[in-house]
This record gives C-alpha cells, structure tokens and sequence, in this order.
C-alpha cells in the first residue's frame, strides 16, 4: 500500500498514528475524516488512517457515521497513541517572550492548568487544527509567538519545543484505525477485535438486550457500544459494537450471524489484531474445536447415529 | 416393524396406545418399562411402545431414567391416550352384585368419587396394574367381582362393561412415546417436537438459566423440563428437556449444539411429529432460510466481501 | 412440639429422621404421606416429617404434591439421612438359613448385588415398606427368613442384625423435611434454604427464564427445581423451587416477591436451615447492607436530595 | 423561577426551546453548556435550559458530561424543538443579492441543498454560532449578506426572513432539557421519563448485560443509552440512560436500586414529563398496585403467616 489518505493537515497526530501503523506509506492529508475515506473508497489512496475515539473526549462521531454510511470499508488495523501535546515556537524563543499562543479548542482544554501556570498573561487563540496552529506560527509575519501541537507538526513547520509533555493529564490516548476498500482480512492473532454495525429491525424495548445475549451465549466479549441516532427521529438509535476475537473464530462468527438474523442490517467493519495485544480469554465451550466438535455431532445425530 | 414390546400386561393402557401408533404391529408384553426397552435395544423387538408422562401423576419416571442411562434409543412418535376406566365384570354380573373390586392403587385414587358414590360398601384391592386386575376377575373362582381397567383389558379377558367413563375426571390423559433403536430419524412435519437429556458440566448456579438462554436466544420454546438425580447425592440433577421443533430445523440444531458445548454431555432422544399436530410458531429470524441467509452472509464477509 | 406425624409404620426410615430432627418428639405413624401431613393440619399432631427426595430415587413426587396443595404447612428443618440396609432376621438365625426374604421392590433394587452375591438362591418377596417387612418377619409362624430394612426396624420388632450397610452404592441418602403449621419462621443462620411453589400466570414460552431471572438478578442462587403437572393436561406444569437464603434476606424476599407479581400463586413453603450447613455465598451488591442502603439512597433522590 | 441560563448568545435554538419550556422566565445566555450549568449551580439563575441532543448529530457530549460529574442538577423538562433554518438579512435585502453567508458549519451541512440550489454562487463563512452569524450580518458594515439561522436570532438583530425552512430534511429535531438545582421532583404524571448516569463497579464482560437485567425484570423500558469514556484510558466507560416511567414508581424504583447496589455509582438525573406525553405501557405484574400487593404479602409470609 503505497498512499494512505489521513486527517490533515501535515504534523496532526492522525500523520504520526499513519507513520507507525504504515512506515513506508505515502501519507496524503485530507481535509475531514469524510475526504480521507472517500479517497480510499475511489482508490485515491490504497486506504486511509483516522481517529475513531479518545479517551477523553469520547467517540469521533463523524468517524462512526461516515463508516456506517456509504461505500464500505474494512478496518485493518489499529493504534493507541498517546496524545502528548508540546509548546512549539520559532527558533530562538523562549518561555518568557511568548504571549499569544494558539492551538485548537480541545487542546486548549487539555493544556489549560499549564497555560495558567506557565504562560500566566497569555492570549490563547483557537485554530481548526494543532497541526494548522503550528503552520500558523511558522508563516511568515505571523501574530503568534507559540503553537500547542503535536511533536510531529514541530518537524514539518521548523519549530523547535519549548515545553514538552504540557498536557494536564498523562494518560490520555487517541485511538486511531487504519481502513481499506474490501478485501482479505488480516490474519487471526488471537488477540483480535471485530468492530460492526448494527440497526435493529424495530426499535421495540429490549432489542438492545436481546443484541447482547447474542454475545453473550456465545462467550464474545463485547468491549466498546456507541448508539448514534438514525436521523429519523429522536430516540431511534443504530449501533456500534467492537467485540474480542475474529470473524473467522466460530463463536464471533455464530454471536454476529445471530444478529444478523435479528437485525435490519449489519454492517461488518473488520477483524484486525488488538493494539494491546491481549489475548482473548476463551469461555469454556467457545473454541473452535468446541464448534467443530459440536457440528460433527450433531451431523451424526441429524442421521439417527446417536 | 413387526413386533413392538409394550408394559404388559396384555389389556394395559399401553397396549392401546400401541394399537393406535403402530396398528400393523406385534405387541409383546414386557414385565416393566426398563424390560420393554431391553427388548427393543437387544432386537427381540423393533421397538417399544412406552408411557413417558401423565396428565395427573407427572413423568413416569422410570421411563425417564431408562432412556437417559444405558444404549441410545430414539422416540419416533408419541400419543396422548385419554384415560378412560371402566367397570369390568364377568357376563351376568350386575352392579348391585359387586362388593369386591380390584384394581390398581393409581386408578383407585381416580375414580375414587365413582366407588364411594355408586359401590358404596365394595371392598378395593390393589393389583400390579389396571389390566392384570381384570386377569384376576376372569381367572377361575376369582374372588373378585369386579375390576377397574382399560376397555381393552375387557377384551382381552371376557369381561363386559357394566359402568364406563368412570374416572373421577374425565380429561386426564398419558402420553406415550413409541421408541426405536437408532436409524433414520421421522422428516419434519413443521409441528414436530425434539426430546433431550443434558448432563450439566458443572452444577454451578445459574447453569440451568445459561441453558434455557441457548433455546431462547435461537427462538425455541421448551415444552416440557424434568430435573431427576444423577445419584451422585442431593442436589445434582441432570435435565429432560422436550423443545418444539425438529433437529432438521436450523434454529434447533444450533440450540442443541450450544448445549452440546456448554455441559458433559447431551444425549439426543429424537425428532417427531407432535400427536397435538400444532404447528411450531416460528419467531421472526429463526427460519431456516434466515440461518441459510445468514451463513452465506456470514461467509461473504469472511472472506471480505463487504 | 410434643407429637409429630410420620410416614409409618414404625421402623421406617422417616422415623429414623424423625428420632434426629426431634429427638424430644413422640411419633404418631401414619399410613402415607398425606395423611402424615393431614395430622399437622388438623392439629392432630405438631408437625410431621416426611421424606422430600432421595438422591437415587429423585423427588417423592407424592410429598411435592401434598405441600403444594391443601391447607398450607411450613418446611422448618430438614435432614439428610443416609440410607443404610440391613438384613434382620430373628435372633439365631444365620445367613446360610435365610431363603425366603422380604422388603419394599425400592430397596431389593438397591440390594440386588449383595443378595445375587450373598444369597443367590432366596426367593425376595415384595412388602409395602422395609418397615412391614421387618414387622412380617418378626411375626409369629411367619414364611420369611429375613427381611432388609432400616435398622430402626430391627429395635422395633426385636430381630438382629445378620449383615449391616448391604446397599450396592454407599452414597444414597433421602432429604426429609420436618413440616409445621404456619407459625414464627426459623431464625435466619447464614446457612439457610428456602422452598416454594410457583403456578405460572399463563404457560408461554419463556416463563420459566422469566422466573429463573428473577433469583438471578438479585443473585439468589437454586438448588432445586421439579415441574408437576397442574392436572389440567399435558403440557401445563407448576414448579417447586428450593433456594439458597431466607425469606428474611432483602435479595430472597425481593425476588420471591418478583414472583409473586409475575405468576398466579407463589406458595411459600419455608425457610430453614440446611442440613449441609454451607454457608450461602452472597454476590457482592446483594448483601442485607446492600439493599438497606440502596433503600435508604431511593428515599433520598425520590425527594429530589440527590 | 425568574432566570434561567441558557446556550447563548441570544437568538439560538436554545432561547427559542427556552421560551416554549418557561415562558415567563427571563433568559441569561451563556457562553458555553458548561457555563449555563455552572450559572444554575451558583444561584446566578435558577436553572438552566440546554441541548441534550440531536435527531442527526446525536448526542450533546458536552451536556452529557457536564451532568455527569460537578455539582448534581435534575433535569425537571423536556422539549423537542424542530430544527428550522432561515436564510436571514438585512431589510430589502433580495436572494439575488447574496453572494456572501454565514453561519455555524453544522447548520451549512444540514442546509447544503439550498444553498448548491438557490445561492450557487455564494461563498459561505463559518460562524461560532447560529445566532452569532445573524448577529454579524446586523452588525454595521458587516461584509456579509446574510445568515442561516433560527427565525429568532431574525427578531433580534432585525433581520428580515429571505427564505424559511431552508434546511434539507424538515424533520430534524433538537431535544432539550431544563435542569434545576436538586429540590422536589416534577409529579408523576403516566408519562414520564427517568434519567441517569451509571459508573460501573468493575468494567467486566457482561456488566452491560446486567444492567439492561436490571431494567428488564422490572419490565422498565430503556429508551437511550450513551456510552461515555470515564477519561481513564480506552475501554472505559460510563453510561448514560433514560427510561421510561418516574422514579417515584416502584418499579423503576427496584430497577435503580439494583442499578446502585451493582455499580460504583449511579447519578440520578431526574423524572420529569415526557416530551412527546406517550403514556407509559405498563407491564403484566409491574404496577404499583402489583408491587404493593407483593410486598404485602412478604410481610405476611416473612411472619409465617402463609
């Protein structure tokens, strides 16, 4: 895969999730999350990376949406990455001459308890990007003294750090997913996530509950559920499932055709290896030697051979 | 089929149950149920014809604990026999005349309201069963005058019907299930009914609840359940379980598989067209063309073809 | 508790329960289950004991039925009473002598390898109870040689013991009950049983997982569960339960409640301590200080104190 | 209530569900959810009236979570504001005049059509708010022409309505709620609706399941469910429901306490009247008369009074 579409512009951190997912990629900025997979559903780029949710802000519903609706797609991969903001300037500034920073809103918010701290009096102005603050520093004649970006958008613009790890919070991570126009899935692992889409036949109560006994009697871990309306209305929902395992594990592949049977619709979005690598605890009686066992005999007693 | 063994005696409930599912048949009499099924699994019959339940006394359980230990054999039909008694006597006798009747304890207590109303000084004695009673009345010197039995038993002996219907209620019924030795199973009728026996893996609690989940999630209703003990002390039981529908049909299979995977074991006791001939409900998704569809879906995005 | 019914004749096992669950008690026999049970009714005795289940034999369907219908009683210990053979003779008699024995078909079944083994040319004779057999051979002139019956038996009717424990397996016990008319319950200990009956509001698909989730979701575990036929046809049953904990446990009560609101009767037969003594293992966010606080937590968001 | 906080600034969909919901009320616009909520914690405004979510975009992220953690407030009202655009101007202003719009970039997207179609020329700039851009195109020399707005922000800022109902589907529509500091709680009224946050105890497999039990066995309908992350790393999350019926009916009731008792925390966010006043369907066994009845019972048999 030479080309791989991405949320733009250059030095986001969708860029620094493509460069670890796919070295050897070719990255090509998109303007939205809807431009990076339309260019890989009409073959633009061989696919495209963007972010599906964070740990803090929640779901990327605009990545949710554009997956469930229109040409599909398959998820092929993922990654969790760090979100590690940096106080980027041109060469030569220091701490003490910055007074007008910018950066996006939500980055603002994250960073807020340092820019009180250390940048007391600053003016802090909202950008459609951290990667488009960064660029907005490095113009020439620009009014701002500081971006709040991505490491990456430091590297591309010619800024250098000035303060690094200034996020309030350490931990927070952005999951990012790589997606592809239909084709052979990736190899089970082991330690697999399926992610899918579901719209209920009819919106009755407990069509949500009966969605996840399908799950659950066949021992799938359900690991992540957003409902998203439909548009026809309030309170009438679609929803995203991730799940442990593969499609091609029988357990995953028997709890998904049972939704299938119960639901206007599913859409599959993928089987891809777990970015955290843990392996999938197997119940008692869901492997696939447990499915195999089980269709031999009850091929023989479907023929009186009891 | 030739020869059926039945609980004989010859006059029993049993034998007419027989008379009505296999006209064509032999019957030979067996001693006890554990006999009669010995003499279908060893080939001295081609089958048995057995009582399973009644509407008043529950499971025969006998019959139950025979079917679910020792070699396999499958019900092929079944029968719901009302349980019609009659006063049976030798030719000349009258009602005035009767002060002794026999009869078996069980249809003594069902036509207990007839006996004090009608024979209201009458002397009961209790004999192995309804049709070796009226052996007794026909036997030489008999001291009895009368018995309580099947209209068949009458036949059999020589014996006339002096009062009929005499059962305290008149709609009690017994269910009988005529059993083979393995082989081809009886088609799908679309109002059939699939008997099972489950061993639980482990009697944990919550066991029996994650075993009615395997019929529910796939939309088969169970008809009939029975715990009995697997000996092995108080509080370990294993399952009788009667469902609608037939192995054949895909949403059974897939239960009876689940099942299979989640205890010890599951011993299949056939697939046959209920004697009610109501029609099994089929909920929304579990058709056998919605398994179908939704394996080749399920096999589609297998491979990717989304 | 002066008196106490028992199902007779003297030397049973049930008097042998009785004799440990009220050592203090006089027995008063009577001649079957229901009449054992009437005599608690009409205050004709304190309480009776009677026998539940047995772990070979399963539940003594007659005792189920007897406590479901009828003038309500009250389970208030029970008992787990091995279920030891004896071969009696009168005194002076030895095993070579012995060639015509006596005892109930129930316990000649569970004898069948001692006595081919041990006395492989006596004749065995059919009683009405290992009691009466030993009564039978103890009376004067009388044609048996022995009897196998509970020890008891031997005290009562002055025979010895010619060959003790002759049951095939050596694990067999019987669940005896000891009933009382309603009164004050048995103090909660930790270790407690509950027993009750269930007639389902109407018999749709589903309702036994509907009464099955009501323990289950307040983490009320099952020990037992027997379908009876309600009379009213094949097909039609209601249902004894037995549960871990007591009425008096906020979880028992509220399930058995849920029960109660789903059905059309819930008869609450008891609550008492187990035999077994295990302790019930209560599911975290199901203890007594569980539901008081969430009580207490309702009254104040129910008055808006949130 | 005199003031209420309100999404400002004035002239937004959010002043416009505020009139309807309290007419009498005098609205205080707010820079942020955050900071209208923050005005009704403090006592600067009595409550506050702010967007829950939408038909099409779905849910409000940031009111869900400025609910969830902070000072707790009760959601008291309901209202669901059809989402109507108007392409507003100056007086005199004609269509064939306007070559340059304005307006937030959610209302360009729900308005494509219209402008692809009637403004094919025009060049349309991104506002911070709706009613923000009208309030642009009112100010003196401003260099737009005109803006998409709501028929309010016209009112204001003296905008003429060049065009109504300009938005490419008629039917989306904006739920929003009012919010009171905690105090009493709205009457039930049949048709009522209950809110709230759920923090589970541990993030296990099937905990999700449990919850929906919870509601399921009391028969409480479940009409939304969001998942929200917790902040601590991907895979954790809280939940926001509402269900159907009000917290003072005993079903709804046990259902929160079960939900309490299972989870680390449950927020309650209110009872109040539906919207739409679709009454209630109450299930077989779950009225309050049943709940009363049951509980009655219990007490009586918890006495031995059976």
């Amino acid at each position: 895969m030479s080309k791989l579409a991405y949320l733009g512009p250059q030095g986001t951190f969708c860029e620094a999730a493509l460069r670890i997912l796919a070295p050897d990629a070719e990255g090509v900025p998109s303007a939205n999350v809807g431009a990076a997979l339309d260019a890989a559903r009409r073959g633009e780029a061989g696919g495209a990376v963007v972010p599906l949710e964070n740990s803090v802000e929640g779901a990327i519903t605009q990545t949710l949406d554009e997956l469930a609706w229109g040409q599909p797609l398959l998820i092929t991969g993922e990654l969790l990455l760090p979100v590690e903001f940096y106080l980027l300037a041109r060469p030569g500034t220091e701490m003490r001459h910055i007074k007008r920073v910018i950066t996006h809103p939500a980055a603002h918010t994250q960073c807020r308890g340092f820019v009180e701290r250390e940048l007391p009096g600053a003016v802090v102005v909202a950008s459609s990007s951290t990667a488009a603050a960064a660029q907005e520093v490095a113009a020439p004649g620009s009014p701002y003294d500081a971006a709040i970006s991505p490491a990456i958008a430091g590297e591309y613009y010619g800024l250098v750090q000035v303060a690094a790890g200034i996020g309030d919070r350490s931990d927070t991570v952005t999951r990012f997913v790589k997606v592809s126009p239909p084709g052979e899935l990736p190899q089970p692992t082991g330690a697999d996530r399926t992610s899918l889409v579901v719209y209920l036949r009819d919106d009755h109560p407990g069509a949500l509950l009966e969605m996840l006994s399908e799950f659950a009697v066949r021992g799938v871990n359900l690991t992540r559920i957003e409902s998203r309306p439909t548009g026809d209305g309030i309170g009438r929902y679609f929803f995203h499932f991730d799940c442990e395992g593969h499609i091609a594990d029988a357990r995953v592949g028997e709890a998904i055709s049972g939704l299938r049977r119960l639901s206007d619709d599913v859409r599959f979005l993928g089987s891809y290896p777990r970015a955290d690598q843990v392996i999938t605890q197997i119940k008692r009686g869901t492997a696939d030697t447990d499915f195999s066992e089980a269709a031999g005999w009850l091929s023989r007693i479907r023929e009186g051979r009891v």
